[in-house]
């Protein structure tokens, strides 16, 4: 039987990694990589980065693939990274197929945590579900960006007793905002932060959470927010893609 | 200066640890463990399996505090949680007070990840507020049991563009859901699953998890969910205490 690894690497920072991950990492008979273009070339630079280091016997084999992109002309968002997934699927099923002896092991290696904002879970679930490769998988979890955050700001996700909700810009945006008291913010390509009416909100955001190009930037709302978009915007020149996430809630 | 580490020892497996904490681990002069009673006397042995797996030089001091405990009479929930981290700061000062010289390290072995549901940080801002000690301090992520919960069960935690809400059992309880579409649930002392109006929902259950004693139920709460009870009562009841956690979400 195949079997397949999807291994949480963490958020930016390899010492992120956990020693589950590592051993992991050592039953790995070939990696599938996952390339996303010229402008995400550092993050798969971190994933060899990852290999090199903590694995103590070199043998595996690595196999890059091209990553489909989300078409986003006249689809909703869902529809849109539905489609996508399918696309991805095909790519998975090649390389399982193709790339995998029966009794071989093959890694994942997903950046922060698999089970928060990565569709490589749901992708292999399809997969199985459409019966057209069987394969055995474990998943192997890893510290996500909305922890990493917090560890970097000091703060607590949540209030005594209180909820925390883990939402996207888009949401945001759109003004779906929940009754929890805390909310983080991922996925955000739209300085969502911008449109959030009560600017007496605090705010603890942070960029390249754990590189050496990481940028910390807290406060009220209204204090900086406008830093916060034209850092942004600068960083995201700089480097060609930018990861950000933050945490808004009522000051303490 | 003294330096304070609050080290995220991930949930249960001794595995779960990062590089980062393995390190940080390695940087301290004294362990402070917080003893809370017998029934507890298990997570203090994994704190010191830790401490003994993974220092490489012996030589460490492990000093064990009575962690106080919550009064839970008359007093409303945020309040009593705020008068035990007063207690706990008391404790807490006592410690870096008389047990660190000038230039050592101290390092606090926190379940999971220090930024859900855990009082560290909370009470080391309080301290520094004060203005009653002096010291720096760093956070180091730990694996939470929410990630073990979603890896254990290979399930994402948010559906496709979905938020999702980290929440409590008191809240459930009290009917405080928000418009998130996967709730995870923590600290539910009172079966707060059973409570749910909607019996269709899908329900990821998980006890002790990363520890030899794991147990998993999955399905929809009209079928798992008296079968949960049991088990939750009996295994609480054989250990003497436990730590459970679930998500809850309209089926695929």
């Amino acid at each position: 039987m195949k079997r397949l690894l999807v291994i949480g690497v963490g958020a930016g920072d390899p010492d992120y990694i956990t020693m589950q991950a590592v051993k992991a990492l050592n039953r790995v008979d070939v990696f599938f990589l996952m390339d996303k273009g010229p402008s995400k070339d550092s993050l798969i630079d971190l994933r060899r980065e990852i290999c090199a280091r903590y694995i103590s016997q070199p043998g595996y084999r690595l196999v890059e693939a091209h990553s489909p992109q989300r078409r986003s002309d006249d689809l909703d968002y869902t529809a849109s990274v539905q489609a996508l997934n399918q696309d991805k699927q095909q790519v998975f099923e090649r390389l399982i197929n193709e790339h995998m002896a029966d009794d071989e092991c093959a890694g994942f290696l997903v950046w922060g945590d698999p089970s928060l904002y990565d569709s490589t879970l749901r992708i292999l679930q399809a997969i199985l579900d459409a019966g057209r490769c069987t394969f055995d998988y474990e998943v192997i979890p890893g510290i996500s960006s909305v922890q990493a955050l917090a560890a970097r700001h000091k703060v607590p996700l949540n209030r005594i007793g209180g909820a925390v909700e883990i939402t996207t810009g888009r949401r945001l945006a759109a003004g779906q905002v929940s009754t929890a008291d805390s909310q983080v913010v991922m996925l955000d390509a739209q300085d969502a932060y911008q449109q959030v009416a009560d600017r007496e909100l605090q705010i603890y955001w942070g960029a390249y959470l754990g590189t050496a190009d990481e940028i910390l930037i807290a406060g009220k709302l209204k204090d900086v927010a406008d830093q916060i978009e034209r850092v942004r915007k600068a960083a995201r020149h700089a480097n060609g893609w930018i990861m950000d996430t933050y945490l808004i809630r009522k000051p303490d």
